[in-house]
């Protein structure tokens, strides 16, 4: 009621000072299948939820390598996260080509967060509805981005986006300090757990989550399904008990996923 | 009441994150007439009920041949997935042409999702109002894919679209696992299985179901109506009683076939 | 009430996942004269009411000649059918300079299609509001399409569209089963006929019907005036009392033209 | 009130399949000042009435020449059919420079119906407010063309458009049978006579009524005013009293005209 | 009230076929300061009402030069007048360089009709608020044209258009028959009398009121300002009764001026 | 209320042919900070209020060179009348360039008061919220013009535009006759006067007023603020009491100044 | 309530003379993070809050060095002020290659100035909604501008811009008459204590602010942390208690930070 002048189009300021059509795209982030990232100084993983919409189906892919030293991981629509992936690749491509030297990560991520903000100031155009983090791996070390539809981008030491992703934070907040002497593999296990939170009390399987990694020597890939089948069973036999409390410390009301989003 | 000023732009964000005019697009699909697909490593299956409009008229086709190792079932709106259909062919004889090798099946695909994006990000368009089940083989073996008006897609072993195709789906579900290892024939049995399931005590006959394969060392084609038809008198020795049954089990709401889709 | 903001817009989606545009514009096919086709293996003959708008003038066409092989009738707007008629005119050209052979139907069709499906996917344009009944012969032999506003086609073996074309549909299903045999003469009567069902009572003559026909060694041309006047002599003399009796088995409410389609 | 939503834009259909917009163009034709023709085998002859805004001023043109075999008489908005008939006139000329002979009627006729067809299909443009009838001679003998707003014409024998032009059509239609006999002088007479019915009692006076004529051997011209005044002289000593009975016949309600047609 | 769904878009017919954004545009006129032309078979007279904004401005010119043989006076947006006044300059000078003669003055007319009338078709353009009196010499005579809003123009004899010009059109009727064979003063002085008509008693001087004049063998040019205080010092001596009862005669409540034409 | 719905769009006419969004724009003039000029045979004089925003800023420009022989002074938004300065001066330099010698003020005044006019035309600009006085000398002498939002122009003796500017005006009525013969020292003590009117009480200090001339054997520039720190200082010695009560005489209600303007 | 028809569109004024939506846009500048800026004659210094929206997130970058000698601090969308700081970039850099010389600090504000301007004047673009100090060195000293949303730019001896930089712009104006004389350091240090005054109680860390500075053999860069957290030290010594006294004298709502500026 309160807001129905200014929040349809998004080339409308409210009285405030405010796109509310900007935040609304912020929301479908939200309601996407959870994502984090941590890193430390030589590596970024990269994790995801992939719940099949069916029995039937594979699950829609989350994760997508950019180039060999730079992946994203992706919450909200897939479809325009898909779209903006391409992009990304392109201007690596296109960079490597001319310069023959992949691309500084914080200038690709610029250069996404500027395609972002053009659709924020057009009124034929709506923002994107997906929120990216990006690992990537340059000169200056391991880097990791979340860029948001509002054309805006901060580097994280880790982060978690999506649906329930606020469990995942706080189990992140608990440990980050230590994220930057992590080991390639501490690094993989904390992921999947940050992960876990984010199901709040739904069982963890290989099935429904990918890891991906990228590091000193090691292009970006995704983790083999049965490595973290091995890491998830260890998890179990120490943490049998806490696990099963996490969901009761807090409850996420954005549990139902988005049609767009299955 | 709710929804009246969030839901008539495809370029309006909900409050909530939601781009309703793309949700309503897929409505469309579940509209048009049911359509299955089912693979094993080795062949794709694509099976659509086609009743014809009248007496007098054929039906229209929901099957189209795209290349010789690819082809579609679509449904919603036919007349959306004929110009889809048409820019896949000319994408894969493109493809042909320059790198004299066919067109991978999972390329393919995502040129096809994101002409589909655009359509959800531009005021003066309309999301497309069609599902393709998307049939193909290429060097990594058999596929298939469900594209939906979002510009999402997803893998599948075995898929239902279209109107009253839940009973189908859950028919597959109850045998997916054993695909992989059916042969040839036995998949095409299956397809036509799925779409008597979508008919809910409608006769099958040969004449209002068209069915498609693609598999190592055949080229995509529909199958003999003959063919067909002596499937379906096999099957009915067998089941009769059962057949009888499914009905009962679920009634789908959504029986009444759009207008644009006779 | 209900449909106030989904159907002023042809790029809208109801929540249902209906075009209501793109009906409305289906609802103009509906008001306009009747047409009707039908084919046999060898011949297509298409037959429309001509109701001049007064005694002063000469009836619109509404048949108009696209090439040697193939012509169209058309019901609803028909400013719309001659632009698409000229359309027509051209790809067959076209081709024909191109290829040095006739373009065959059924892809004149899909193009025809196509450009209709167009108008339904941009939000300054609007869809076509005719619906166009086209017969040719190509190598294949002898085609009638029906080409609706949606931008679907289907294939018939006898149709019939516009105001009252309901008592035409009735007589066509009653004997299509038996026009693949008919020679060229009896295609013409029984078309007349059906025209003549349509009338609902109101005198059959030759000069408010037209009647065209393209077959085998028979380019698509008008059939003389002379010839019909004969045929509905003839016909009265046989059926004088059942033709009396048509209009009472049903009632069109359709009955009053559209005021563009004088 | 309950048309409110559709109305009011061109490429809006109406739920029954009707372009009000279309419909009510028609309408400035009607309320345009008359304008009638008709035609014998060899001429064809155009007749409106010219009421002057006020004393001061000379009436303004409704009847446009062409070229020598062709011209045409407007009712509606007179700023819509003056560009129309220099779109005309430009389709001559093209022609005669480029095939070196005159462009037929009916393909000049065709032209512009579809020039009027497009401005019904954009969101940014209105159809033309005007109607035309079109006198021409060609090889295939004199016509009498209307073409009206919605992109349709129609031939007639003899027509009559614009305000209370009922009374002259009534007139016409006494009358039309003889007219493809009659002599060049009886053609004008009775175009005189029609533009007097529409005048409903008001002396008719050479002033007042433009009559332009074209025929084998005699290129389109305007008729002397004094022609016009002789004739109506005589025609006044026979018909005295049924002229006074005219307007109590019918009563045309459409007698303001609007003010863009001073 | 009652206009309201139709009378905000020039492209937009209301259902009687008024266009009522031209006719809008056409009050606009009406709200300008007083503009009168008379014309003889030699000479013709433009004058109009000058009334400076205060006392520290100049007026603001209405009456423009367009070339040396055609001049223009305005009546409402003075913006909107200067720049057809543009056009039609570059109009005559193209003329007169492509075909080295002057441009005849109904050609320039038309053109200016024809720039008028595409601003009441475009969706995204307003119609002109101007009305122009357009006085020219060519080889056909002397010539006064009424150029409107709504693109339509009219020859006359005298005319008199914008504020209260209503007083000054009757002044006009009552002379314009002899207005013909006037001497070049007479035109001069009747035009002066006519401008002090839309006055309504309030004095009339040289300073608020222009006279320009073209004639055979005299350029078209503005009268000196003291030739016009003479002929108005003579006037006041004979006439001094009569003025002062013009007021009681005709009240015009049109009498406060837009303020967009200060 | 009443104005709903016609005043919200620029190309949309009112019934009284009024374009309110350009009276809008108008309005803008009126709040801006005042401005005003006077000029005698040889000299222009421009002088603006230049309260800064804060201690701690400069206050921002209102006065602009354009050309050695031309300024102009604004009152509006400051930002459109940077942007029309910039055209100016680029209309000077291109003049310059191709002919050698500086450009009429009386034709720069016409061309931006062109491109003003553009801006009430097109649905999808603004008319320009800013008032302009250009101060020019060419051959024909010294000028003085008042440019508005609407597209029109004034040439003035003096005048005064923006808030409050009422009381100059007055102020400068009052002598406005002596002007032409004043010299250049009491041409820009008057100009200091009448913005000490504008103030209504206000302490005139030389640092809250900029005046700049132009004049023959002077190129436009600024005055030194010491100057007119001089001129101030001898006139209040003269002018204590009047100065006190000119604020009672008149209080003007638009005295908060726009947020843009600041 | 009282605005609803003018502010929601930026190509619309009110009838006041306002534009709404400009006034909107700047409000967004005041619910960023403070930023300050001040000025010495040889040296600029510009300081940001950066609070970073978690523990695990780097914070986002508010200063921009755009070349050498210039450098932009911004509050609001840092979207939009990361677009317009590459724009600055390529603006300098596009001068430097032509002229071999850096450009004017006043030349890139107006060219800033300008750019923001465009978007207050086309519908289907919005304002920009941040605010640039401009910090810059060129031959003309030092210089401090501010840009703010309507395309207005103004130069300042210091300012403060954002959430609750009244405190700020407090403490500035009490000492900026001597600022003028301050060494370089003491610029850092009262840009440091302005920061502090925004924070309104928060403890000041080096963590949470970045100063910049720009001076003579000095060019545009960040200034150390390590430095940043000295001068902080030795404030906290001298300054305890009047800085837990600020916050008590003023109180300013608009504390709570927009979605968009995490």
């Amino acid at each position: 009621m309160f807001r129905n002048q200014y929040d349809t189009d998004v080339t409308t300021w409210s009285p405030a000072g405010r796109l509310f059509q900007v935040e609304y795209a912020m929301e479908a982030v939200k309601q996407g299948a959870a994502a984090v990232g941590l890193r430390s100084t030589s590596h970024v993983v990269l994790a995801t939820v992939n719940k099949a919409a069916s029995d039937l189906s594979s699950h829609q892919r989350k994760v997508f390598k950019i180039d060999d030293h730079i992946g994203v991981a992706i919450a909200g629509l897939t479809a325009d996260g898909r779209v903006l992936s391409r992009y990304l690749r392109n201007e690596c491509i296109n960079h490597a080509f001319v310069y023959e030297s992949p691309l500084p990560v914080s200038r690709l991520v610029v250069r996404l967060a500027d395609k972002a903000q053009v659709c924020t100031q057009r009124s034929w155009k709506r923002p994107f509805g997906v929120g990216l983090l990006v690992a990537g791996l340059d000169e200056t070390g391991a880097h990791l981005y979340y860029n948001c539809p509002s054309g805006s981008y901060f580097e994280y030491q880790a982060f978690a986006i999506g649906s329930r992703s606020q469990a995942a934070k706080t189990f992140l907040e608990r440990r980050f300090e230590s994220f930057n002497t992590y080991s390639r593999d501490e690094l993989i296990k904390d992921a999947i757990f940050a992960i876990k939170e984010t199901l709040q009390g739904d069982k963890l399987t290989s099935s429904i989550c990918t890891v991906a990694i990228v590091g000193q020597d090691e292009a970006f890939h995704m983790i083999d399904q049965k490595v973290i089948e091995e890491i998830i069973n260890s998890m179990e036999i120490k943490e049998d008990a806490p696990a099963d409390q996490a969901p009761l410390q807090e409850e996420d009301k954005g549990s139902e996923e988005a049609p767009m989003d299955i």
